[in-house]
């Protein structure tokens, strides 16, 4: 539902950004990865384990930090310039993503929001790849 | 699908939090009108009447910013004792969010993603109003 | 130095806002909570009694996201309307840095980190009290 | 005020992180920036020549974003594993950080709260950076 919208958003935006369907994908698994990593560090926070998760509560709660960052910066994207930056941000948020997906995935079998966090990383990881080859084609 | 993979993350919350469908919903629509409060002040910068629209780039900012901190205050809010401070955060988002709704529809007409973010608006502060009224009913 | 930089910011601000002073204290004081707050959530993760902690990193991360909220939105506040939304957002952030501050005090004699965060909260729900204060004052 | 919060936080954090004094003074100048990206972003949105100024403040905005980030994840930092992650962040949070100080700095002359933002973005700048070198340095 939240894609609908934000494609709508770009669509009706008064500077036509060039990649809007490719760009909103990766807002949307942005936003859609900082929920799944909240979601998964307070049930981290649940488990009777919790001493052997704190790692990876830490990097849930970093990934949400820059996914969160990574999505809004991508909203205001579609202009001149800093192409430089929008590509650091977004190659930061695959690696944190992919980390972040590795480290619940390593115990995604034991608690299965973990698996369905790391799902959610992979998919915006590659919703961030999909848009930094979108900006490096020739338009 | 954020809907979705936010309701199997609170599926799997060890807690059983008892109103999770109606908290995945409201938590997804938090993070969606952060979404679109953010790519709405955007297009509102490319506007060529930017100056008549600094009223609703900031309150497009603030119910991002408010919406933001309710999302992920939701995400732990499957646990004993609190009550009032969620009570009053969801108080909050939803006069937030009614508030932006406004001022966006007063110039929907003319500007085509003021009206898609009014409606994103409203759809959270009515998943915010279930939210309440859940949190209010005898479990 | 950054209360300095904030008040730089205001008086430099072209609408002049009349509470500056206090509006830069408050905003100052939201910011500087939402590092305690962040900070102290991770050292109680790093306590061996990490278990009994759960519910004061829970809050300690509510309280950072409500504080970083109304750090930001005070700072877009010196203008017209509004007033009961940002009302309403300093009275709900005051809500949440004194339970925060009490929950961190409870255990304020085992882990020092928590009395620290306790004071950075007060001093949080003072500043936001006083912000408060002046916007229902006679301008 | 606040980085003197920060490094009592640190002094009492379980894990005695390595670089606490350098480590405090880079969390307290991320957030320090957040609060003049966004002061300068909304007093941008107040000047005459607002429509001159719309890079700037999506620049603002983006640079508060990254700093926010930063700062929370530096909160998180003091422990082992995923160097190459914070490393990644900080080089990303510099790049920003200078992105902005020039585009503030290019009209700091007609704008104070220009000015004054450059500042906080280039003592951000310097801050992460000497938090890369630290981390760099055999402990």
């Amino acid at each position: 539902m939240s894609a609908v919208a934000v494609r709508a958003m770009f669509r009706s935006h008064p500077e036509k950004p060039p990649h809007s369907e490719v760009m909103s994908r990766c807002i949307d698994a942005c936003f859609n990865c900082v929920e799944t990593c909240t979601a998964c560090a307070d049930a981290c926070l649940s488990e009777r384990d919790v001493s052997d998760l704190v790692g990876c509560i830490r990097l849930n709660l970093d990934c949400a930090a820059v996914c969160s960052a990574t999505g809004s910066i991508m909203s205001r994207s579609n202009k001149a310039g800093h192409r430089q930056l929008l590509e650091a941000q977004l190659a930061n948020c695959v690696a944190f993503c992919r980390a972040c997906a590795d480290v619940c995935d390593a115990h995604g079998d034991r608690h299965r929001h973990c698996a369905v966090c790391a799902e959610a990383c992979l998919a915006c990881a590659d919703a961030c790849s999909a848009m930094l080859a979108a900006m490096r084609m020739p338009a």
